[in-house]
């Protein structure tokens, strides 16, 4: 059955499977000492702008957000995030796990507004016990977020400024980064996300790898022993090459943006299919997530026909339900979900 | 000057610092095996109306709340906490040290209602992808709370019902429990909270000993190898008699509500004194801790003649002011307040 | 150039990459819940020996480690393990991470003995402030060892023996488990260990994967909620299948079996060539690692020739060195290697 | 019956006591803003030469040797430790708990060595594979050491000079520093404690407080916000005052340096005894702590009489029994021992 459930049911884009394929007898030193990873570092830097970049990789979101944010905050610091941000809510305490709190306010359709994050501050400095509490150390977005909706470039630009200003890293998760940057709505690049954030990620879980998140240090700010760090957190792999590769293959010849560009169009095509069937919208996105309400019977005929997320019970009788276009979403998926 | 700012801004009652006095030759073993510790147990047993109740002393609130609270939970659980309690957001992100989150819900006045607790669970449950959350374990509530309100009896026991239905364990910070239990309006006595949590303090930090909180495990909770857990956390006295001796004294002829008793009587003064003075209210409580608005002008002139706290800004022009009687307020000091 | 430097430095076995291509654009769900890790479990514990057995996938061993002794073992708990134990030292403190301590016991060629392990915890229990201490709650053994040396069933037999009696787990690294137990001088099967151990995992990153450990828990001790405690530590994967596949491939046909066969052959080549040579020995093993003392002339003279690991330094003259064995090498290589 | 069990089964100096006694209804701020805490750090950086020095005050050893370790290390580093040292075995994994490894060395009679450190850390950077493992990052010495035995100056500046060649901390734990300055032996102050170590701590719990130690941190090495750090580690009394004035009193008059003294002076008498009893010497230190092999016979003998410590089961027939001499020790408890 044609699934549109999430952008992470099938294996690798094919031109990374290839690359793991041709590479797959060589001898290539072990723990991302191999000549992929060095290539990949090479060319996500260069699309990064270039500059003071450093590049890490390690396996899937969680992960690298317990182990960038557990390396990068200092003892009594802990993250600012939005409620619904996935270290907050769908990391089963990771971060905390990492002996620090996540600092969660609300947002606004997965957002964090910048007005919102400098009241927190202002407020929390303003406290005369504030020594008593976790000090603010970071900012974590999603961008896109987890809702699929998307930070315009001012707003981030808002957050970089009054972390800036609060000696606090603007940290920036990107499970989804390449579906962000190539929405219509995008109004800016992989080199503005660099220079507006101290520390992001590039997702390649959710992008077409098998698995492999690419961290970007910008200024600098890559942890010392960083290697030790992540081995520390069980996040060191053997076969470094596995991500080496498969990142070597997303940043070659554009593949990362072609295919999130793709799964884009296919994402469109969904709202325009959800908008002409007139289901009930819950939140439509310029990113390749999509949610809609579904009462009891819509779930079970049209779930009998296509598949799709059950997101979240929304009231007594309808349910949030998530479609997701992804790199590997084709016409013919589309065309399927057409004639539901 | 007078004080009112805190409960814990003089040293011991004179009848602790008696027996630290009468004690202080004897040559007794160290880590709580001396007859005082021995002694306070059976006297906090009995008090807590005996049968499967074990007892353990730590030094502080924060620390114990740690050392209960991670020692109890398993790996996988969090703790259910108001937004206002001492764990949320006092502790400099004690429990998250321990590795453990946090899981804030709105309180009312800093109550948790059951009610709440209970839709937060259920809602937990019914997400498909629970597994990914952290899972609630434990509920956490302050008697009285970190506000001085009060719950009654009925209030906690549905808590203790929702938490037996869902497989949690119910804690009970009592950093001021003798103040709750010597209200006016408290409808419980100490072998209604022995019965209803699975696990509380007993204050003596704020209750007139120097320092000291009495952990009180009932069925046959406390975790093996209690000790060396608390040794782990750096929590283990060598002079273990140091809060024995203090317990001892505090539950001998019933120290500790007589003198938990006395505080409320100086604080239902002070709440006639506010009244009288028609100092705008923020809230009045059935406890030791009252809150007042105070503009500039009342700061500055009050706060000359009498301490108090300054306890949060309440907006451009007011600030929400703390009066807290204690063990130690005597009526000269409420005269002196009665004068300002 | 040849390379005997290790293991891990190749990709993965033709047939496990078969498996990723035949399945690449099937849709499967993610975390865990695909058919192949659904089939890969099962063929384990039929592996196992049926029974009372539970299989799960992590991605390295390092991390294996963490998550199986952080999981497993109680607050006040540490892990005995040999000084020279992979947890012991080249973990960059993964198990210290956990907040557990690795109780390091002096091994005997990589061994731990059963005796000195009862001797230590005799020893242990008769010191009257054993609860200032860390409580030993599990051992932990790798078969083979981080040297190649080998177990015999007898003495896993007397580990397991002393472990029930003192209440402790025994777990076995099992990181190269196939080149144990395709040894000629193994006395034990799978199902062996299975008895023996309590938990253990067939490591898969050495053995032909290019990533992925199964871990076994016997004796219905697999932890609960154990998905949930993965995901905490950043160790769950999106893309399950990626695991799954890859042990359903290598629990085909006996597959594992084979490769680590293959591996243990060529091994003993290279003993033969080791002896024809002259080359000093340092430890022989009956798995797949070899080592032997090169003087700096050699170092570089063979080093030209054919890639070996330096493994340590071994005196002001002389380097030990490592020549692996694994499912990759070649007759081709093995005769480039008697050429040097 | 006369104990020599240990230092700390007494209450407190009564000096310390007065203080208490005569500060007890002062209102004075908490969390260690209260007026005798100030003194008492004021005294205690005069006493150790002033210059760049900053004194924090915590409760008891293991929790400051965690809360120093855990504070001042790296995320990638561990601290190198004699495997006597209180910290490797006696602290129920307290270091592992903040997630660092004790890196624990053989030493001699409890004692460092500078030379095996060195050795040590050579061999450790030797390692082409070290960043797999924990780097080392502080030494910790214990003086006088567990044993009783004392560092010479030239010993302690062998021990910095490595630190300093190799960027690691010095660390000094003197639960007992005093018993160790003033023994006949000692040639350093504490001037030259503060001058050779980066921090160290001055105890209090074994030297005559009811508890509390006082850490001392040289060169504008104390961690940043440190309170909030003390605070997450449960470490934080809300009455600071009976810390400051306990340490106050100790640092008037040079109290500390007087019953140390004292200690010691009864120390050599118990020696003394020791010889002219004839009592086989295990080991006679020139602190407060002297060890004796008892059989059995003499076990139940002289333990009827008076109370030591059984430290250590020795062989078969013979145990290890410590005497120390403390503060509390008067002439008249040597008289009883002569007499036993």
């Amino acid at each position: 059955m044609v699934s549109f459930d999430c952008d992470y049911n099938r294996g690798a884009h094919p031109e990374i499977l290839k690359k793991l394929i041709d590479t797959n007898f060589e001898v290539q030193p072990g723990y991302g000492f191999d000549e992929y990873t060095a290539s990949a570092k090479e060319k996500i830097k260069k699309a990064c702008g270039g500059g003071d970049i450093e590049v890490e990789f390690l396996t899937g979101g969680t992960q690298t957000n317990a182990v960038v944010i557990s390396t990068m905050l200092k003892d009594y610091q802990g993250v600012i995030a939005a409620d619904s941000g996935h270290v907050s809510v769908h990391e089963s305490g990771a971060i905390e796990y990492s002996g620090h709190k996540v600092l969660s306010i609300p947002g606004h359709d997965g957002k964090l507004q910048a007005a919102d994050v400098r009241a927190w501050v202002d407020n929390f400095y303003g406290d005369a016990t504030y020594e008593h509490m976790v000090i603010p150390g970071m900012v974590y977005i999603s961008q896109p977020t987890e809702l699929g909706t998307l930070y315009s470039k001012a707003e981030i630009e808002a957050l970089t400024e009054i972390c800036r200003e609060r000696d606090m890293l603007l940290y920036i998760d990107g499970a989804r980064l390449g579906y962000g940057l190539m929405s219509d709505e995008s109004d800016m690049t992989l080199e503005d996300i660099a220079r507006m954030a101290d520390v992001f990620y590039i997702g390649g879980t959710k992008v077409g790898a098998l698995c492999g998140e690419a961290v970007v240090f910008t200024g600098g700010c890559r942890p010392a022993h960083f290697m030790t760090s992540v081995k520390k957190r069980g996040a060191l792999l053997a076969k470094g090459r596995l991500l080496g590769a498969q990142f070597d293959a997303l940043f070659t010849d554009d593949l990362y943006f072609k295919i999130s560009r793709h799964a884009i169009k296919m994402s469109e095509q969904i709202k325009e299919i959800i908008r002409e069937k007139g289901w009930e919208i819950y939140l439509l996105t310029p990113t390749n997530q999509q949610f809609v309400l579904f009462d009891e019977k819509q779930m079970e005929e049209i779930g009998s026909k296509v598949g799709f997320d059950r997101w979240a019970p929304y009231d007594e009788t309808r349910t949030i339900v998530r479609f997701a276009g992804s790199w590997s979403t084709t016409q013919e998926d589309i065309e399927a979900l057409r004639k539901v």
